[in-house]
């Protein structure tokens, strides 16, 4: 049976390698749809979660992993079993290097751990974000070198996740996904794979265009939520509320879609993947001023919110140093239990240096567990009348739904509110 | 009767100073709500035009001009009758000198204008788009100047106008309206009068916000189609089509809204209104950094068309020196017969400076009216295959419907496409 049959009747065998928030949705699909899975992770206290039937992402459920497994799935980190798959998804993290320079690492290391045990008429589709003209400079003279022609006995795509964790509309399955490949053959491949798992496949002419498509997506954001922020900062100097006019521009029914001002960027995607491009346009001599700028003001939005924090303690005769702070949610987003760039950290870090005594609450984190930037060693303060009224501020750096917000405007005395949750005039409140 | 019940039985006479685009659908709506109404405007020509019962815009026909008149509409340039109406709405322009500040001198000398006839419980509303706190600065004190007190026997209101030409979507009445007010009393007329004439009105806290709300929609549009100007000279240098990327990525069903790269900004709102918050945010110290790469990106557009203009014709071995190039469309967007601020008029006064000979179509415009910035004695060619042959390189500008793409297709040497029509490769078509 050949590859594109194997596929059309659920008999390929899908390989995911890296087992995160895109792969591991993403695995879970392939099993619903009644294929074969092997999930691929250097991580092997993830691989051996996973295979005890444990979840470690929060709005996956561990029924969903044991159901996963009663289907045939098995986590390893062993690489020669990719001899085994005819389908391998590539999911591995894209970060950024110290100097915002993309960081290939993982994309690499997997090329080397997999290439001993590639074989023929393999798909190898990557779906971590990278700039125009990765798949193409970096993997097909890989796989070349290893004496495959690709698009005749080996077969390569692009197709960007679009995950979005916490959104309640849209999952994996609804989610229309971008494909791409490096022939015709490798795109009609692709696109039938992923013809079995979502409703709807959009087909770009290259794999430059699928790889462009996602960093649009996500400089679309960046810069938005940056002008936003510039202009946060403008109207407050103004004496407006920028999200009684966010929402009042809202109700125009063309030509403006509301972004929102934060405490900063965070998540694995925004304050990340614009750079890959800003790093790829030097390359053919281009800059890319608007995500250079979204990336300064968004970096900067800490050091207003410590600002305005300072500001609050000092209208009350209070320095920062010495104050007790209650800081009100680590992740990125509300309602997810993701603290990856969560500018909530970066906060943290900026007020404990100048000498205040932080605490924080989060339903999702009991502790807070070390990143590659901090290490801070805290517990999850229950949220109630004391530990509100026990501390000088409180801090409203993630808007988690779980929050009893009439309590903690009743029981604090100034809370800094960095994500617009209190809209009506009280002078407790500073809009930060 | 009061004010207010004269509005609610649409007993209420109304004024409106400046019949443009904007006062004048504003007026035949009140007309068309049984309201008794009055036009007012300095340029006799148009006054003239409209009391003879002929339109001067084109999605606004003679006949609805004439039912208006049927209705009892005049129009008029002798303010003394100002002391004639109950509710006076302001909508005239509000343009940038030539250092990008704002020019607020049609206000003003409405504001003269007025001065000897305004009389006790009148309301006055602003539509005109400002930078916060026009009204309040520039508005309140002259009125409280002529010794009314605005919210006890004068009422001051801020609307700003939506309009969109040629929408076929949304009109005056399903557009929905922000409403303002410099006291609780001032705004519930305000809301009360476009209650009368709009399906929904939105209030919002004070004058600045409303002013605010219309200049972020337009902010949020200049910063989005400039972001995208500057990524279309990127992907090009990728060879990637921006157009096709753009497309893709608003497959996405959440966090992403489709703006389009083009020649440059044109229109009265969009390449104007931010600079107002740019000029005021200088008063508070702050920067609007976004507002101006946007703005700096967007006004050389017409640069780069020139470029590739030039370009696409060294290719063939001619200089723009001495070429014959067809333009189409004088308009700044798709079928409408507005010139403002078109970026059309720019790239032709800089080819023709080159030494190009000029030439144009545009079933808009049989003749180019001269502008402030520009006076050129061109008329409109019939477009054909003759016409189309008969020069070195067709420039499309505007992708007004009109055209016959498939015979410019067809009979053109060289296409340079300012606005992604032309989706498909084709040797003769150059991207811009």
């Amino acid at each position: 049976m050949n590859l594109k049959s194997k596929i059309i009747n659920r008999k390929a065998s899908i390989g995911i390698i890296g087992l995160g928030y895109v792969g591991l949705p993403l695995l879970i699909r392939f099993s619903e749809e009644g294929f074969q899975t092997i999930g691929f992770d250097v991580d092997v206290i993830k691989v051996n979660k996973l295979n005890e039937g444990q979840s470690y992402i929060n709005h996956i459920s561990a029924e969903i992993i044991k159901t996963t497994i009663d289907n045939g799935f098995r986590a390893t980190s062993n690489f020669s079993k990719i001899s085994n798959v005819d389908v391998m998804l590539i999911c591995v993290p894209t970060p950024l290097g110290v100097h915002n320079e993309p960081d290939l690492s993982y994309i690499q290391s997997t090329l080397v751990s997999i290439e001993p045990y590639i074989k023929e008429n393999q798909l190898f589709v990557l779906e971590s974000t990278t700039y125009p003209g990765t798949t193409e400079e970096e993997i097909i003279p890989f796989i070349s070198n290893s004496n495959f022609i690709v698009g005749e006995n080996f077969f390569i795509g692009y197709s960007p996740e679009r995950e979005d964790p916490g959104n309640q509309d849209y999952s994996t399955k609804t989610i229309p996904k971008i494909v791409s490949g490096y022939t015709e053959r490798c795109l009609d491949l692709t696109k039938t794979l992923y013809d079995q798992i979502v409703d709807k496949t959009v087909p770009v002419s290259s794999l430059r265009a699928a790889e462009m498509t996602k960093i649009l997506e996500n400089i679309h954001r960046a810069v938005n939520i940056g002008l936003m922020n510039e202009l946060k900062m403008v109207a407050d100097k103004m004496d407006i509320d920028i999200y009684e006019v966010i929402d009042a521009a809202a109700t125009k029914p063309f030509g403006f879609t509301p972004y929102y001002p934060g405490p900063g960027l965070g998540g694995h995607c925004i304050p990340i993947d614009p750079y890959y491009l800003t790093w790829k346009a030097k390359e053919v001599g281009m800059n890319t001023r608007f995500i250079e700028l979204a990336g300064e003001i968004n970096t900067a939005m800490p050091n207003y919110v410590v600002y305005k924090v300072g500001n609050a303690l000092n209208n009350i005769g209070k320095s920062i140093n010495g104050s007790k702070i209650l800081i009100l949610g680590l992740s990125y987003k509300k309602n997810v239990d993701d603290l990856r760039e969560s500018p909530s950290l970066v906060i943290m870090d900026k007020l404990i240096d100048l000498g205040a005594d932080i605490h924080y609450s989060d339903p999702y984190f009991d502790r807070i567990p070390p990143t590659r930037k901090h290490n801070l060693e805290l517990v999850s303060e229950i949220l109630n009348k004391e530990s509100l009224k026990s501390v000088d501020l409180v801090l409203l750096t993630t808007d988690h739904d779980e929050y009893d917000y009439e309590m903690i405007l009743k029981e604090s005395a100034i809370i800094v509110d960095t994500r617009g949750h209190f809209r009506d005039e009280n002078k407790k409140i500073v809009k930060a």
